[in-house]
């Protein structure tokens, strides 16, 4: 019997402890063992839960429990999710976490403490929910070297788009039925601004490029201002926008790595991925193209790839797996600025200065203004262009990266 | 340093070599120790290969060594290869094969002798080339019931069907092309009869509901009888025809297994897969729906999911995994009369005796012909119905199912 201790019973914390339950049967036949929930850390009173005598206040209990083997943090945040998740791996306690802030910023530190300890610390669950990434990504594909992982790592904002393309509906009344629909939080921000796909491509780029990616050093432009108009012109050039997390390695080591919403091509199959899902295409030079598809959110989902790393940690308790990166200080990523892109861009006008400063574009004009897909140049060089096209007068309404996946 | 001996030198077992030689420091650093390939068997010779003083083409030679842990059988077909896995799993050499014949055949037979022996036996290349799915659905789907499986699991016949959708050739050119492509043989039988599909099929449903599943138990429909009239006719009501391969647990235990052309709305996602790409829809009681997407067949992308599984052997020499299923002797199968299905009809007419029998369908009469898309029955009933339709002198050009995904 292995001792399990689950540290939160909000929403992945309580799917967690549901699965343990319901699937007991099936878990032990795969892993050979019982896994036995010995305590639930909450600060809240669960009196109807028929686990009631397993909740606790106090980390302690967990902590000087030498029975157990396995932690699972699902508190979300990093305070104090990031003090106890190290207290349990410095004991040599296994740590299992759905919380990829606590993996985007300390990924490299926790990571070297368990190595210290032999204990593991696995994370399927904070990148993509439910859909198997981390695994495939660290097992399966170990025979590649990963070229580029590019994904929709978002269904709060995969969701919006959706509506913008499908039902007409313009940013707000799409933010605001997600809300209503419990697909975005009251403050919106983390997924709109892109800061929950930052985290989830920092993770996938450290475990693909074995260095850790800080949130700090990517890239990252939400979706708040594309509009409508955006939409249904992509649409009509045969683009759908998706915001896209996206890491390249390029020839010299270094990264290109940023989130931003793209215009991509419906040849590809990261288009056809709708409503909340989430697709993670990798990338790999032996496999080709692969993508990984499911509900990248919700309880179940993401407690199914919680309690998966739960039997993978009771299985190698004694010999830990290698899922590991070092740290690092960014001088691995490119600046954004010398990444190399083609842009739509949407400006006031008949367009004729635009297709000066951005020659051999395809151009489309309506509805008095000028949209162009141009060529490629470094962003650098994209924004100096622009800055040039603002001092001649010419309003640029739009500017979106066109995804070359 | 671990000893790897590879049975046969052909596309896949040549991709096997290269990966594990260019691909060696990638491999040691994931592994933690060095593979080193001892021994090549084919009976051909290759004097121009780097790797020339390994080939031998006595099997004797690899079996007799004690050195060798891993032996790797990617011949093809099941004689010699059957006999030599078996002696191999016996010695407590572990195998990886990518023969997804053999594996069909003799899975249950062969994972019983694994389990003896402690040895493994694994067979990740033998379903969708290089997509990660064999590991997946034991490892990260484990705290899952699944429900259900379904993919386009043969790249040559979705090619095919891509061909005649979008360039509009009919079925015999589109084969034509597939083959001077070199994605079909020159005996296109295994593919567009559906025999291949209906062996991964298989292996997919023995891993995931425990039990064999021999290919003679499946219902199985090739292509051949597709015409380019149901592939238009299937677009204009918001569905393209795949080749699916199917099955589904019903409470009572039993599983309804098929491979066949299916009509799959354009909303699903198997839709959008086109091409030589597979696509593996599982859906999981906790998941939902998780699709996999990639290169089903190739060199490179299989042989490095057979290199995935040399390294997985490698870590776990001493420990067996737990990939298993017991031999079965079909009676968990249900009739094909017994599953349940909605049909697309083609009937010679204006289709009125046709919706009388199969009342409450939609319908679309054009070109002299009736297309009917019914409600659902069971196969058995429908054969009933056709037959009665041919007994009324109305003449059925065509029945598909619908598939329900």
């Amino acid at each position: 019997m292995i001792s399990v201790a689950i540290m939160g019973h909000g929403t992945v914390g309580s799917g967690v402890a549901e699965i343990l339950t319901t699937h007991r049967h099936k878990l032990f036949t795969a892993l050979g063992e019982e896994l036995y929930i010995k305590y639930i850390l909450d600060l809240r009173e669960f009196p109807d839960s028929p686990l009631a005598d397993r909740f606790t206040k106090s980390f302690e209990d967990i902590i000087n429990d030498i029975e157990v083997s396995i932690v699972v943090e699902v508190m979300g945040g990093t305070n104090p999710a990031y003090d106890y998740v190290k207290r349990c791996l410095k004991q040599g306690k296994s740590v299992v976490t759905s919380n990829k802030e606590l993996v985007a910023k300390y990924g490299a530190e926790l990571l070297a403490i368990a190595k210290d300890t032999n204990a593991n610390f696995l994370y399927e669950a904070s990148v993509g929910g439910g859909i198997p990434i981390i695994r495939p990504l660290t097992q399966c594909l170990v025979a590649n070297e990963v070229d580029e992982i590019a994904g929709i790592l978002n269904g709060t904002t995969n969701f919006i788009f959706g509506k913008m393309i499908n039902d007409n509906m313009d940013f707000d009344s799409a933010l605001k039925l997600a809300q209503e629909l419990g697909y975005a939080e009251r403050n919106p921000e983390a997924d709109i601004e892109g800061h929950d796909a930052c985290r989830k491509i920092c993770i996938l780029a450290s475990l693909a490029f074995g260095k850790h990616v800080y949130p700090e050093s990517v890239y990252t432009e939400g979706i708040t201002k594309i509009t409508l108009e955006d939409v249904k012109y992509a649409n009509e050039l045969g683009y759908v926008i998706k915001l896209i997390g996206d890491v390249k390695k390029h020839s010299d080591g270094k990264l290109d790595i940023c989130v931003c919403p793209m215009l991509i091509s419906k040849d590809c199959i990261l288009s056809d991925i709708n409503d909340v899902f989430n697709g993670i295409m990798v990338k790999g030079d032996c496999t080709g193209d692969v993508v990984f598809y499911g509900k990248g959110a919700g309880k179940l989902p993401t407690a199914s790839a919680v309690v998966a790393d739960i039997v993978d940690c009771g299985k190698h308790l004694k010999t830990r797996k290698r899922v590991f990166w070092s740290d690092c200080d960014g001088s691995n990523i490119r600046s954004y600025k010398d990444s190399i892109t083609a842009v739509y861009l949407r400006v006031e006008g008949d367009g004729e200065i635009a297709s000066e400063v951005f020659p051999d574009s395809e151009i489309k004009t309506a509805d008095g203004c000028t949209v162009l897909l141009t060529k490629e140049y470094t962003f650098g060089e994209i924004e100096e262009k622009l800055s040039a096209l603002e001092a001649d007068g010419v309003r640029v309404l739009q500017a979106i990266r066109i995804g070359n996946l």
